[in-house]
């Protein structure tokens, strides 16, 4: 059984056209398809058919999907997920445009996350035959592929047991009250060799924190903020290094508000890989190392 | 089923002192511990308790080890590999010193590979709680951990379907002859999330190409390239980019001449990754993109 | 008649036992001499005595000293600034350890700025036969030269005309109010090939609002940052870009609260360089290119 | 009296359109005017009207233009030339497409080099009001301006001599054949801040060794070596470091054969710089610092 990757995210957006200049011309993703009310992208370094989905009218998460490297995978989590008394119900293949059947649950956070083995394979703009290292055209920003979300929950210690217990999720790093209360209110998981696939820190329930986007280096991080600025594209944090995940980062907004990282650096994770925790004092030196400040508006803004 | 990583690499170095020098003051790893004719070695990001055997007395490979992520899987893996035909010995906890149970096993190449489950965990420099991206005092390289290691083999076809059907490795890349003639003649391998954890080109058995480190960035590629300087350390290629695996290197010898690699950058790897194909005419590109040549030194110093 | 750089900044401190373990373990400068009451430092590529002097009691700058090409510009710039009507007088030989005569001008600021042709030779870290590019062993942040200093000021303009007229120095870029008002409310100001040797803002005569040490690259600003978060050093605003100057940055302060500014880029100047200006509305871009903000506490902080 | 820079290169090319693409759209220089046998360029950030001048027929150097702050200058040159024995003709403006008036000098070593004060303004391509810090679109390796060359003489001192007392220049390195043996074999000079804006090495008079583009970071010439690949432009040597002006480099051909580098890093320079001495022995080391070794081609090619 094995959760490989976050394979899209799906968000709502105020203003499709404004959506599309930003996602499209300045983060450089490759729009594959357009429905109208939705728009799907992928990054120049991702194979499958599309990793972002937005979706005219309002703001915030309306689901994440995650893909298993095998259909045996679906039954497997469909088994766990029930026994967990989380709300799960099969979704068909065409629901999403070039996914494949799969489930769709609801999270004890009211989050949906949606869990597939196919999709659409389109190939990376590179390719498969000799490729060159990055493609020689890119736009804007030019993100690869996404990385993972942040979401709210109500009760990080039950959504991490769920991510535990029914997706074999594992906890990289892990933010406690203090030594004597250990009480969890933030957690980061991964299923494969990344810092974290998700992450969830103690807020409203349904709520999304950001999404990231994986650059390749802190000079690619710079050349990111740049972009933006010449973008106008607003900035909440950044560039800086987390101590959570040693990343490096920033953080903005597209033009509905959904915030957006640029994310590179982090350790590589393995099953045996020893949590990490932080203790609440030393949270904002987690969050942003280097200042070791949190603004209001990071803590605060949510759609 | 998994096989982890890469765990620990066993060379054999003339001479023990001048070793100690290189991998110590000039790559920065920890000596954990001496037995005499043994000296073993972790890097600042390791938890486990080695990953770098020096064995006074020749040059060369003497062994591999692979880390599974259960103790079920040495089971697995002796099944798989008697049925593929390799020679596989149960090894004892104790052999290795810090290592549990596990096998021994020869490859189709004359090459000795370990599994195991169990070592020692000594925790990394920077430790699990409110942990600082990387330690303050860093020496020379600083290198956080090993990569990956290239061996030659006389039949690269036999010896990935080994390491496919045994190991349940993946191939991310593959040199062949060219579109009419498929022969393999080189394969990188990954087993989790980065571009190889093993990779064998065509050449005489048991023999190492090299053996690499892992660092986090180009910039210090080229601060590992001014430390070899500083220590007058021969070095071979680089810095550079590969075009396979789009990693970033520098290819450079130990006082022995065991080739070493520093390392970085390169994708991510899922088990759905698709193979990517090289053509021996684009060889030289896919080794060193930027100059697409190979010297002869590269191609024939084995250890 | 040449001023050739900025040559040493000369600041107060608080608690001098702290300051020296913030510019010599922290900063990694190399303390040179130590009179009781004041040290003196330089950094690991300056050849000259010294360039930063900390004066035990209070905070904020006692002097800014500019060595000149030749001993003749000394009365060149005598005349000129006597001609200005600024208050000029001769310093003797020994007034600063290890510096010769020249002269000691009253800016129209109330700032007090050195000339000085001749200082005591010391020579860099790296030597002048066959160097490495850095030494091979660096402490800290490992800043290898301070670059530039700015001050507040009531009158930009006039002492902007200070600077033409007496030191021959040339405007890179200048902030004015708006096309139809076109008040300096900010200068940067060169001498020889960076973007700033000088700058002043508009605000109180005779405070400091930073000095910089000049970093390498964009990855040593990242290292720095991460220093100075192992260290326990403030952070104003940074790491980011600056739009004036095009240079990246981290502003932070030492334990006295100077802030101090580790800088690295920006373009080369020439005696033809055309200057930029910056309309206020685009100020905090300018500052701060990516954030476009700037904070209550960077604007307000003076010392 | 004062050179400000290397303004201009001047050399032949054997195919004017193979030429155009490699310096324009692999290089990424701007053309801005053509006169059917000869084109012309600058770089993204220069505000002359050309840096980089192409003549139709054959190969290596016709001229560099190196611009002076006066005019008066002229006058001055031309006296200190004419007195040091070489051959100084005026040149009248219109001579070279937007140039003024000026100097040529046939250099001890059959080079010629012009001096001009007077060459039209076009202004950079980010402008001079609230500039970005570069161009949103920038093509290929997108070079923001021209750096230095190094020309072969039979004669080194000679040379130097003639740099230092006509044009002002000093040595920011010098290689000697020994201690014992102090034959100058190669000198690096500066007019301004950088290392270097002339350099000569011992071998036949007239010839060009390469002309350098700067680039802004050690992630840029990476991304120079990735677009050499992607453009099939042969490469020479690097990326490496220089240990000879501590920069960081690749050196490669134009379609013609001509050697051209991109360059970044290195210190900056100031009247009172202390040269730096290499000894033969260490020239390799001097040349790239990270191999310590010199290829025949890089040693025997010249155009």
């Amino acid at each position: 059984m094995s959760v490989m990757r976050l394979g899209y995210v799906h968000v709502r957006v105020t203003d499709l056209e404004e959506a599309k200049s930003h996602y499209g011309n300045t983060m450089g993703l490759l729009e594959v398809a357009n429905e109208g009310n939705k728009v799907f992208y992928k990054g120049w370094d991702e194979y499958d058919h599309h990793s972002v989905v937005l979706e005219e009218g309002g703001v915030g998460l309306v689901k994440l999907g995650y893909k298993v490297s095998e259909s045996s995978d679906l039954d497997d989590i469909e088994i766990k997920a029930t026994r967990f008394g989380a709300t799960v119900e099969r979704m068909a293949k065409g629901d999403n445009l070039s996914v494949g059947d799969g489930l769709r649950i609801t999270l004890p956070s009211d989050h949906v996350v949606e869990i597939y083995h196919e999709i659409e394979y389109l190939g990376t703009e590179t390719g498969r035959i000799n490729p060159d290292p990055w493609p020689r055209f890119r736009r804007g920003v030019g993100a690869p592929r996404i990385d993972h979300a942040l979401i709210t929950v109500e009760e990080p210690a039950l959504v991490e047991r769920f991510f535990a217990d029914v997706m074999s999720f594992m906890v990289s790093e892990r933010v406690i009250v203090s030594n004597e209360n250990p009480e969890v209110i933030g957690s980061w998981m991964y299923c494969a060799g990344t810092p974290h696939d998700i992450a969830f820190i103690k807020g409203p329930n349904g709520k999304l924190h950001h999404f990231a986007f994986a650059l390749e280096s802190w000079s690619d991080v710079l050349h990111a903020g740049d972009i933006f600025a010449m973008d106008d594209v607003p900035v909440d944090v950044g560039p800086t290094r987390h101590g959570i995940t040693r990343g490096q980062t920033i953080y903005y907004f597209d033009p509905s508000g959904n915030r957006n990282e640029v994310f590179t650096g982090g350790y590589l994770t393995f099953p045996d890989f020893p949590s990490i925790t932080w203790t609440a004092d030393q949270l904002a030196k987690g969050i942003f190392y280097i200042s070791r400040e949190l603004n209001e508006r990071f803590t605060s803004v949510l759609t």
